[in-house]
């Protein structure tokens, strides 16, 4: 969406010099040589340079890319985990004008056929152990011209269904490592990422240049990172570009660590390399960090991280996580953000006019999303008038927010029509700004309960019942009912070895909550919360699994609430 | 200079939203309300206030502006101390599309009048204790259609021969605090500043608002600013926007102090701020360091710094004036710059990668202009073939710079042409990278003595004679010689009741010069050496003093070099 803007007098500096991203390790390559770059093999080993060989790597690649014939514009899709090699593609693609197209490993054939056609990608880079995901679908991805295969073997051992052009260490070799880079348009695509979106097929949106420039620096910022710092990649490259804090590293010269292929069952891979790395930035979601932590307390030998700061992101970090990584010495820092906010919006950092909080005030507000970052624009819109609700009232609206690295519509999709609105994006997350500038998100806008005229926060309870030592995970939806329009349902998690009743639960509800907020007979015990590819609830296959619960004819568990409102 | 560029895929990020300065503190009244920000009156007394009500004046101040019929494009000229008014300014004029023209108090009236006449003054605002600077040049300002006087005291106490339209106060008081700010073109000039030039009339910078936008996020990082830091504004506002720090501090919610009315002679309020407010970050140039430095020395009580850091431009600092800092905690980091590059281009930080150096070594590390950021493009231009010069090379060469921070041209004016090459700002400087990539001024390009063949650098002789804990200054320029072409001579400042021969100068040299590099007959004492209006050596003063030093027919004091240089 254009806005409107007002000219002055024209200025002399900075000229039509574009900000583009290959300015990042060109710059790295120089005034930080040395910086050691580490990334975890398949094989457990671990390979390791330094940024002015990257940068070597960088410009072999740009070269080989030109002779494979990829052209400014064009979309090269990449399936890899997140190694170096990944790092490596994000800054020549773009650094030769075309885009980089992340592919989310966790998304369906269909989707991820939708992903790749949509978006036009006419080559494409896989890991040899990620073929078996491209393979069954190859005959579908009609744009795609040309395959690359990302491995540590010799090229002609690997085997596969698809015609690959080459490999990726033989492209490299065959290239010298001078590169003359062009100046790019700052606002052509660097890469594109596509939302696992809640509904319908995915939407696309597509960085810009200058967008992830300004976010560099933001983040960077937000984060205090220095080159005393040591990132550990952890979230998944492919994922709103694993947000960019690689970058933000190559800005200040710390130290990259990239853990190569993990899953929850192994993550000694990346607390491994915590230790051994001496990380002191890593990045994730619960999803990743409830299980890291139960890990951690599995060990028979504690670790102890020195000034290791962890922003996590998704969903609202539980105090027992939070509580749980301090005793490592661990501090967790919640981040608030999307995939359509490159990701920065806020990040939880203490005041100093709130050093004087207590402990226990301390840790609920590190529960909030933070403070928004000065360059954006964020207001609480009110969901009668739109106008925006000053910070410090009770009143919660939705959240919008616009700014340099926000984006302004999704690509070639007529769903942004309502995504957006007087250059805001929509979030569809609901809030309040506190006293003391806090962003605090009380629900997503769709999964609050209007049960028989009453607001029920789903957060809250979710939350509440989280802080439950023995609940491992839970998650409440609500779901349409024949008398009160909607009610709760709460899906309870266990730890491992643990028990519990439906009125346990209820009780751990305490006096915070009415007692016809949420019912026992609403409470589910699961093994597992269905989760989306990045790690979320998947309230949309919950709410699916479960839209039949309170029909049928049966009573309503809640049959008394409105008069115990009233 | 146009540079030409290359198009992709059209993004979605981002749009067309624009970099605005007034961002900063609208982020800053929104996030980081409660922060203080101190300035000093000129009785003596300190006003205080928050981001929040700065934002509201700001707002008020606008709506003046607007009224007084200041259009988008307009130059307003500012004439004032270091207050926070004129951080009002700075934020009020270029948030409703007007160019700030700064204005050195310490120019001539000749380049006064040339400044504001050059850039098309319509409006300008003078602090009353600074009329006497304006009054006698008013009739020559042809294009300067409004003044206003920026006063504690009543408007009408106020006598000028100037016609004031209001005063600053008065105008803010009779405006309401709201305002609808316009997105301005981000390449529109935000303010200018005119360049103390070594040689004709000044230069005009005129930045925009993306060029301050992305220097703000750059300084904040080269300096590791938070929200813990307390920010001394003690470089002049009117000197390249006294470097900008104050958009860092709202970018990351640091305090600010404003100290007013200061000089040489009045260093005790400076240091009264500093032990007061507790300053972190302050900055300055030796010419007001070592000041401050000595008169730290003859205070009773000695003060101690908590956490301080003071960047120090301008010129290379000396060992003694670092190491005379470093005993009262406060660390003396170098950064490099000009008029034309925002300032920043450099700042000296230790790489944990230098961490084992001796103590020794460091400090001599210390001394280089340090690490380029990673954003800028900086080469070192061979002389002769103007290709770059490898980072580890001995061989020096010219500092080109170019990047979104660094000036493109002068404003209208014809000396642009040999100033810029390439894209690349000619910074005039002669140097190299070290091979930890540490950027090293080895003299100002004029500066180098060509003597018989033979090169003689003017900043090593400085540097070696300051580093005697006798001299205050010392200043070496090239004076024409008939049969050398060249010779250095040697201006040196004793400090107070100190006494040195020429002899024991020469002797301060020891073994790192040539005998032939300097001559006792070269050293000259004097009791200050000049200076320029921004506190350099004004080693063009100098030269015109001293021209016919070495001419007349007198013998050569050098006539030996020959032969011993062989």
């Amino acid at each position: 969406m254009s806005q409107d803007f007002i000219t002055g007098c024209p200025a002399t500096s900075g000229d039509d010099f574009q900000l583009n991203t290959v300015s990042f390790i060109k710059g790295a390559a120089r005034t930080f040589p040395e910086v050691e770059v580490v990334s975890r093999r398949l094989d457990g080993s671990l390979f390791r340079y330094n940024y002015a060989e990257a940068y070597r790597r960088i410009k072999q690649l740009a070269n080989a890319l030109v002779n494979q014939g990829v052209q400014p514009g064009d979309r090269v899709a990449v399936v890899e985990w997140n190694t170096h090699r990944y790092w490596e593609l994000y800054q020549a693609i773009s650094g030769i004008g075309a885009v980089l197209l992340q592919v989310n490993l966790r998304i369906s054939e269909d989707d991820k056929v939708y992903v790749l056609t949509h978006s036009n990608a006419s080559h494409l880079f896989v890991n040899d152990t990620l073929l078996p995901l491209i393979e069954p679908i190859a005959k579908r991805l009609t744009t795609v011209g040309k395959y690359y295969v990302i491995t540590d073997k010799p090229f002609e051992e690997v085997r596969s269904t698809l015609t690959l052009s080459d490999s990726y260490e033989d492209m490299l070799a065959a290239e010298k490592p001078e590169f003359d880079w062009p100046m790019v348009d700052e606002r052509s695509a660097f890469s594109a990422c596509y939302t696992s979106g809640t509904t319908g097929k995915p939407k696309g949106v597509y960085y810009s240049h200058r967008c992830i420039y300004l976010h560099t620096n933001a983040f960077a910022l937000a984060t205090e990172m220095t080159n005393r710092d040591v990132l550990l990649q952890t979230v998944p490259m492919f994922h709103c570009h694993g947000w960019g804090l690689y970058f933000s590293a190559c800005l200040v010269g710390a130290k990259l660590v990239f853990p190569g292929m993990y899953t929850t069952e192994t993550l000694n891979v990346l607390v491994d390399l915590m230790m051994s790395e001496k990380v002191t930035v890593n990045q994730g979601a619960p999803a990743i960090l409830i299980p890291m932590l139960h890990y951690l307390d599995s060990l028979e030998e504690k670790p102890k991280f020195e000034n290791l700061r962890i922003i996590s992101g998704a969903t609202e970090p539980s105090l027992g996580m939070m509580k749980g990584f301090a005793k490592y010495g661990a501090n967790i820092i919640h981040a608030y953000g999307a995939t359509e906010s490159t990701p920065l919006v806020t990040l939880n950092a203490l005041k100093p006019s709130l050093d004087s909080l207590t402990d226990d005030e301390k840790w609920d507000l590190k529960k909030k999303q933070g403070l928004p970052f000065v360059g954006l624009d964020l207001i609480i819109a009110d969901a009668t008038t739109g106008k925006p609700i000053e910070a410090g009232s009770t009143a919660t609206g939705e959240i919008l927010v616009k700014g340099p690295w926000i984006t302004a519509s999704y690509f070639d999709d007529p769903r942004s029509e309502s995504a957006f609105v007087n250059g805001y994006w929509r979030t569809g997350d609901a809030g309040c700004l506190d006293e003391n500038g806090y962003l605090k998100i009380t629900d997503r806008l769709k999964d609050i309960i209007k049960s028989g005229g009453e607001w029920i926060s789903t957060i809250d309870l979710e939350n509440t019942i989280m802080a439950n030592p023995k609940v491992l995970e839970a998650c409440v939806v609500g779901v349409h009912h024949p008398k009160y329009q909607e009610r709760p349902l709460a899906l309870v998690a266990l730890k491992y070895g643990m028990s519990m009743t439906a009125g346990e639960v209820i009780d751990t509800l305490g006096n915070q909550f009415a007692k016809w907020q949420l019912r026992p007979e609403e409470v589910i015990f699961v093994d597992e919360i269905p989760k989306t590819s990045v790690g979320k609830f998947s309230k949309k296959d919950i709410r699916a699994k479960y839209k039949d619960q309170y029909d049928g004819g049966r009573e309503s568990p809640a049959e008394k609430q409105t008069a115990e409102t009233v």
